[in-house]
């Protein structure tokens, strides 16, 4: 204990809004504790280090005679110097702090701030701030019902149903059961003036599904994309079409296997496991409604309505069904159609009467997510050639305008997401996100995730000094290879080229083939020939997808291309046509579009007319299986050149200027190799080891 | 141990059909152990006397290979007397034996009955076997669906959808979550042949409920009808619109008040104790569907459909809903209108996707209950203008035929069912049910329930000798009195004549009034001045009820008059209308319709159509409020006496010579006393206790 620290027998009151939760703390507690200890929900991933910056608060000062407290600056700790780093690395609004480094010194108002939410390395799916249209199933009528007449018996219900009518001209056909059982009481608790929510998306009866005594005016619903990885959750207000909050919490499957293959072959091996993943899945969607609920003050009950999206695997998984039959040919989904259902179905603790939506999906690899995000970019509404790419294990492709659209998938494996290389690691503070290869010295620069700074610039290694240079992540991988290639360590076929290690230290031999060496460490931080291969083995899996769907089309080229997800949010959209993931295009008219499943997911939950937009956009949408299509490997050779064996991407040479096109003659036999679809990465990297050197 | 009974070593192997479940028995167990020991469902309700007549078997006799057993004829003990004797008293069909007096004596087969049925005694309501339309709302559909193909991806759903809609123009718009979770092994062990129920009913979107692998052709349904006293329970055929099984088990509500005023009364006073009541009821109804299901040898998962009537208390209770509102004025429904939900918002265990429907209530007295009476009877498509009226604690009484339907109730209270009357009994084996009183020498005879005997025919003695005459119920009471009115033992104003006295030694003092000793027992069975009062009471605000509604329609008389429920199936209706219960009419029109409001529940079970007929009915229905009506004390006071003070009985007085009007002058004057609405029925005696003598 610090000297200057007040004694521990000295305690303050301290309130934290929007919960009104208050406890009395002995002087020296840190926010952090003294919101955890009274169950306020407030996460922390990094041990109270100032790194996650999840804890943020905002202290609030000034008189509250509500709460009989004088909450003054001097009554908590003085911005430390923890906390200005923080700031500096990773942004801090101003009058935040971060609950982990702030003391208790005296009573405080403290709040919770509503937007508070999750690092941004942890959970990068967020819906953009655009304004979506309002149209929701579920809606508030507050009305004066009429007393009971025993002359003219009728139901309190049915007094009330009358009342909707004549006020609002809404039909109601049905009553939740909970909602009934407290009627009466609710009624006569509001002097026979109500609130109630009615569900209608114009596909079943009208429902009273909750009611309030007197007015109420909160109507909230979530949007919810189930990822492998991650779980985004939004919570909206159903009234005005605004996001209050969104937060992301891992997928806890991630247990019975890392991506969507492993954890089907799981299920397949131990079938008694299905309750287990489901339960998982269910149980982690429903402790992120409890925090997001608490982020702005609602309660559980105020949410009406919940809207699912997420690949096959994951949307089976929810609603409760086993995935197996996903598992290999014909990848046969359980249902392709949307889904309402209530949410007791799926064991969530909404309202009582609340509903889910869960979107169609395209195809047994193609899922609701890839619904959301065509209902999100409305590729079938223009004339021009759209190209949607969301890149994960998976990669979800679709390509289509006014008149066609279709969709297929390419199994990409973990590699893009930096899993399965040998100095990879998921996108974390400490991952280097950035590259540059000085071509002549073959000396690189870089960044890591948290830190604006080049490697080589002043003050690196002190601002990275809290998170270490831990590892590269997917996009750093794209950027290091894409400088590699342009800096003429690379060939067309993609080897490393040994012959550079006389000019850099930073080539080395490693058996039979090279690496090089990105960051000297400790840990050190190599590129090897493998690691190459996994990352030409996934984008050429995906270029051989977009160039089927562009043969189907008859498609030379595409107008623009979006590129969907937290990958496509993070990729510099040069190196990934450098490294010819996507087709050559006017860079300009390439973009990132961030979380468009979740957006999607927004506007079916905000507008029951993007419900019926989008199931009819996926009955009409051309699927296409790349796994039994011929031309797939004749695409998929071709494209493991870098930055693509027959296409010479004249419009990214007219902007980036490419190296000469070279090729040692080993490789594109190694490529040619028959590849085991949908096999692990292991195998599949151990199949195209390159056999030349 | 007799001497003559094998050893309990030597074991025997018995099977027990339709179920199949098999054990080993000591030689000497009685049948009724041995299936209880295996959980094969067999009721008993008096200890295995012989009594009550609900376990009976059909032992099965021959060469059973399947089950390796030879089943004969000696290897269970013989008839007995026992069993003779309650064949000859309450009958038993051929080779029937009552299992708690048959023994093992070796390998056996035994059947239990799929018509197996609790005592007529205990459950009186059941329904009749006339043939109903047939227009269910859950049907079965058996197709054959296309399998996969992944160049046209589309969910196992859908394909089975395309096929309903192809094979039988069934648009089905959703699939219940529990169906859909197993859908895909549903079809691929059916190897693509699959049985589909859906449920359609007019009012919600078509929906998947069940499904079965190839072919399946059992679907059932449950109608019930949620009474006070007891709970009866059809389950039927919904394919053929047959009931398969009819049962009854006493409502165990009844632990917290014997009437339904009393069981709201202790919910007003425990408010926590409104779950114990639901539960009570829900899993009573839970258990009587065990125990229907397993009579025919069915699955609960067989039952898709369910329908429940009862009187608003019940009704309100079923569904969860505090009953308090209805307790006292102005006695507010919670709701009047149809509810349609799922059975696992009963907490019940039928089929998981199975719906239940409950009919409409007419107002705070009047019920579902009443409304299936309506709908089994329909007045309102005949212009002969029909009385109806079910006694119960409750009178429920409409009036109406195809111009207008009027309905009311009124607080009768338990003396029709022989509660609260100092001889009284429940209809059981035992209770005088018939009565004649020689006008001369005022001797009386009687039969009792469970015997075809006069007590004055040779053999009675011997006949009763095992139940005893225990009592009189309440069709026994109506005759008794009317009895005593014809032989002039009654004035007019019901003042049992001390002047009698001297006649028969049956007429006794007691206290300032007189008692006519029916039985000579013991125990000695006798009709007090008290109990006359308190039926006169009861058949006063009956008869006020119905004037009340013949005064509204402005109706001098009725054309037909039906009467509904248990007490309705057995009394005389000659002494009903004798007494005044009714209004004079044609003696030929007027007859007992039997458990009208369970086959109200069979006709809304089987046709949607019959659903939507009697909402509509409903909605049009004139409710009367009786204890607001200022014409209801007139009525009641001029129906006190015998039959009635101002209506001359005429059309049964051409039929049965009624005495001379005599009255004695303080009678009328007790009747005029203000009566308490409601009260407990011995306040209600109390008040009107006769002051002269």
């Amino acid at each position: 204990m610090a000297e200057e620290r007040p004694p521990e027998s000295e305690t303050a009151r301290v309130v934290f809004l929007p919960s009104g939760r208050r406890g009395t703390f002995a002087h020296g507690t840190t926010l952090l504790d003294a919101a955890r200890s009274l169950g306020v929900y407030l996460e922390s991933a990094c041990g109270g280090r100032a790194i996650c910056g999840r804890c943020q608060l905002l202290p609030v000062f000034g008189s509250f005679a509500k709460h009989n407290i004088e909450s003054q600056p001097d009554h908590i700790t003085a911005f430390s110097d923890v906390e200005a780093r923080f700031k500096t690395d990773f942004g801090l609004r101003p009058d935040r702090r971060l609950g982990c480094q702030t003391r208790i010194l005296g009573d405080m108002v403290v709040d919770v701030p509503p937007d508070s939410e999750m690092h941004r390395q942890v959970v990068r799916k967020r819906a953009e701030g655009r304004k979506l249209p309002l149209h929701p199933a579920t809606k508030l009528y507050t009305v004066a019902v009429d007393e009971p007449d025993m002359h003219h018996p009728s139901g309190d219900l049915e007094r009330l149903v009358t009342a909707l009518e004549s006020r609002f001209e809404v039909k109601v056909e049905r009553c939740a059961p909970s909602v009934l059982r407290s009627l009466q009481k609710t009624l006569r608790a509001g002097d026979w003036k109500v609130t109630v929510a009615v569900h209608d998306d114009g596909r079943g009866p009208p429902t009273i599904v909750a009611a309030w005594p007197g007015s109420h005016n909160k109507l909230l619903g979530i949007a919810v994309d189930v990822g492998s990885t991650t779980i985004a959750c939004h919570l909206m207000d159903l009234n005005r079409g605004r996001t209050l909050t969104s937060s992301g919490i891992m997928n806890p499957q991630i247990r019975f296997g890392e991506d969507l293959m492993s954890r089907v072959s799981y299920i397949m091996m131990n079938p008694d496991s299905l309750d287990d993943l489901v339960g998982a899945v269910r149980e982690a969607i429903d402790a992120l409604v409890g925090k997001v609920v608490a982020d702005v003050g609602a309660e559980r009950s105020d949410v009406l309505e919940a809207v699912f999206v997420g690949n096959p695997v994951m949307h089976h998984l929810l609603l409760g069904i086993d995935p197996t039959e996903l598992g290999g040919a014909p990848f046969a989904l359980a249902t392709s159609g949307a889904q309402t259902l209530a949410a007791s179905d799926l064991a969530l603790e909404l309202a009582r009467g609340a509903s889910v939506y869960t979107l169609p999906c395209i195809a047994g690899h193609v899922g609701a997510d890839a619904a959301a995000v065509i209902l999100s970019e409305k590729p079938y509404r223009d004339d021009l050639l759209t190209l949607i790419v969301d890149v994960g294990t998976n990669a979800e492709i679709v390509l289509g305008n006014s008149e066609r659209v279709l969709a297929c998938s390419s199994p990409t494996g973990p590699a893009f997401e930096g899993a399965e290389l040998t100095s990879g690691q998921r996108a974390a503070p400490g991952a280097i996100e950035r590259v540059r290869i000085d071509a002549e010295t073959l000396e690189p620069r870089f960044k890591v995730i948290g830190c604006d700074l080049w490697s080589t610039e002043d003050g690196f290694e002190e601002a990275v000094a809290v998170t270490g240079v831990t590892g590269i992540c997917g996009s750093g991988i794209i950027e290091a290879i894409g400088e590699m290639f342009l800096a003429g360590l690379l060939t067309t076929d993609g080897i490393i080229d040994g012959a550079k290690a006389a000019v850099s230290p930073r080539v080395v031999g490693d058996g039979r083939t090279f690496s090089y060496v990105l960051a000297d460490g400790p840990p050190a931080l190599r590129i090897t020939q493998n690691d190459i291969r996994a990352i030409q083995l996934a984008k050429a899996a995906l270029r051989a997808g977009i160039q089927l769907l562009m043969d189907r089309l008859g498609a030379a080229s595409v107008d623009r291309i979006r590129l969907a997800g937290a990958f496509g949010s993070h990729i510099d959209v040069k190196y990934a046509m450098l490294l010819g993931m996507i087709p050559d295009c006017d860079l300009d008219k390439v973009t990132s579009i961030g979380n468009a499943a979740g957006t999607g997911a927004q506007m079916a939950l905000l507008d029951t007319r993007a419900r019926t937009e989008i199931e009819d956009v996926v009955t009409r949408i051309e699927k296409v299986e790349t796994a039994v299509e011929p031309a797939f490997q004749e695409h998929f050779v071709a494209a493991m050149a870098i930055p693509h064996k027959t296409d010479p991407y004249a419009r990214l040479a007219s902007k980036v200027p490419l190296p000469e096109r070279t090729a040692s003659a080993g490789a594109a036999r190694g490529g040619e190799r028959r590849r085991r679809r949908r096999g692990t990465p292991q195998a599949r990297t151990g199949e195209t080891q390159p056999d030349e050197t």
